[in-house]
């Protein structure tokens, strides 16, 4: 297929990258030359810049899709006898909840329901509830729904309790704004394929130093022990094993993109702009979001599926894909929804021109009555 | 720096690709969509008809290097109350070894010293030993100096003692033959970015279904529970999470140049040759490597460092890469080596041109004494 013609991903991840980022795996790269490992200490120095990290915070990177680095996170910087909160309203909290079963790690879960935010009073209340809770395990964006948390608050209950606090920050890093200055947490996940825009391969953890150090023992996994891996990468510079090579000078390829296009402030207001093109296109179509626009991330947005019987999300998908645009299915148990991601190498006339697409697709299906069911039940 | 001043990878891998696979990675692709599902699945047949697996093996790709692979496979496929044998000859024996200790399985080493292959009798009484031994997890080709243990042989030792059979055969797999109608096995584990020449970024393990099927609830990680992947790959044709999908398309390249080339008999003889063409330039120039011929793999050669004061691996190493090869250090606890792989989209032409820029190396730094310390000492 020509390049020119590939579809755009409007999804959570993989999605669209520059052709520029693209270039930058064409080249081979020797795991143990020097050359190679300067771009992973770039990389790293820049990424814990990203959420003013200085010197306290280090980045270290992992083979694998952002699940590796969030289970290694928990593996790795909550002790064995730690017991860890999950304030739940969505897929990712769910899989977090799995990770510390698998791990046998003490857990609670949070219960919130999907279209509400985990609210600071919610989780003290769970911690005055429970003094054993060492941790605090925070979807920071739920892609499940696309809501966002409010972080910044969660952080300073943690901190007024004494808590850890480990973000899963894999649908907002890059995009929305996480300071460590005033938002303090023990790690940070985040992955290769999200709102940097690099191709999906590796994770990384921004954590505390202090706690990276004495984190030794605690790793259920080699592979995933974030310990082993810093402190080896620290002595030589190097992964301890292969590195997904063109994954990371792709990455090194997006972050100089990145920082050349005005960093976290011009990559929000660019999918900000994305989103909102976005919700009035689809609005004009007759589609409500499922969340309420306070509690909506400008990442990847929910609609109710239309209340029609000519209505079909296979069908839909194929036939917006065959016009070069590529959905994403819904993640919710509840109400059948479908996903439109804000976030890649994209600008507000792709998604007017995805909107134009689905109109067109509707069209052709024949599904006239697009409100949700609720409303016209 | 130009794509075609690259330097050559003459490394265990990543190793040098051709441009065909790098060229494949200039396109985005949806994870969700089946046209990514498709590759995701032609992959996993023809890596399993590469072994003659049929219709009793089925492939579990899984994302991260070739190590996570192994830790997913020995987590998965032997059972929390198993006890592992680990005939140990080399650094890739001993990750086994490491990663059993991480998972607390009971292990058994059989110390073998790095020059000497496991032989099947050594296996068959360390079987008889340790009759609670119930699987053996055997190094194919280890990677450290370069060494080819005998596979059949150990495969019909487990079988005729009923024990498992977890293959470590990460730099054999494509090149050398493993065909399970004589050499049965549980699992064999190898990796994207190795003798297949395709990007590194994800492993695969192909197992017998049977065993799969019934390794529920083995796994100590989500992420690298091969079970679970299987079972919602068969469900859904999808990864259970993010794919790296501009790898996993590469590998697809790569498995089509594989086959259009005559596939593991023509990988084979052209690593001989390279392997040949390597050793005899070498000793033209009295470099002696460190196996003997019988257990030399055609895959990566140790040769001694030269008994000359003039000698430094770093400064040599340096100066050869600037002649455009990268070389790879030694991975022997007890003698100085250097490393130099004959695999990768490279042919004799390569390995000629990089032997005279050893060669000129060499002259250059002064060093004169090559032959190895101990016949000069």
């Amino acid at each position: 297929m020509i390049i020119g013609d590939d579809p755009i991903l409007l999804t959570p991840g993989p999605l669209t990258t520059s052709s520029a980022t693209r270039q930058a795996m064409l080249r081979d790269w020797g795991s143990w030359d020097a050359g190679f490992n300067r771009i992973t200490g770039s990389l790293c120095r820049d990424l814990v810049d990203i959420v003013h990290g200085g010197d306290t915070y280090a980045c270290v990177p992992l083979q694998g899709s952002g699940t590796f680095s969030v289970e290694a996170a928990i593996g790795t910087l909550v002790p064995r006898d730690g017991k860890v909160l999950v304030p739940q309203n969505g897929a990712y909290c769910q899989r977090i909840l799995k990770i510390c079963k698998y791990l046998g790690r003490a857990h609670v879960e949070l219960k919130i329901p999907e279209d509400q935010v985990a609210t600071p009073a919610a989780i003290e209340a769970a911690l005055e509830r429970d003094p054993s809770i060492t941790h605090v395990a925070q979807v920071h964006l739920e892609t499940g729904a696309g809501l966002l948390n409010p972080l910044r608050e969660i952080a300073a209950v943690c901190q007024r309790h004494g808590k850890g606090l480990v973000v899963d920050a894999m649908s907002s890093f890059g995009a929305l704004e996480i300071d460590v200055r005033d938002t303090p947490f023990d790690a940070l996940i985040a992955a290769s394929g999200k709102c940097l825009e690099g191709v999906p391969g590796m994770g990384f953890v921004i954590a505390r130093k202090s706690l990276l150090e004495a984190s030794q023992g605690n790793s259920h996994s080699l592979a995933m022990d974030l310990h082993d891996q810093y402190v080896y990468m620290q002595k030589t510079t190097q992964w301890r094993f292969t590195p997904p090579t063109h994954v990371v000078a792709a990455l090194r390829a997006a972050l100089d993109q990145y920082l050349a296009q005005g960093g976290q402030a011009a990559r929000g207001a660019r999918y900000r702009r994305n989103c909102e093109t976005l919700i009035a296109g689809m609005a004009a179509l007759g589609f409500k979001p499922f969340l309420k626009p306070e509690v909506q991330a400008p990442v990847i947005v929910t609609f109710h599926a239309p209340a029609d019987s000519h209505y079909d999300f296979r069908t839909f998908y194929e036939a917006v894909r065959d016009k070069g645009y590529i959905l994403y299915p819904g993640k919710l148990t509840t109400v059948e929804t479908f996903r439109v991601g804000c976030i890649g190498a994209i600008d507000e006339h792709e998604i007017h021109n995805a909107v134009d697409a689905i109109a067109r697709t509707l069209e052709t299906m024949g599904v006239r009555h697009i409100a949700p069911q609720e409303s016209v039940g």
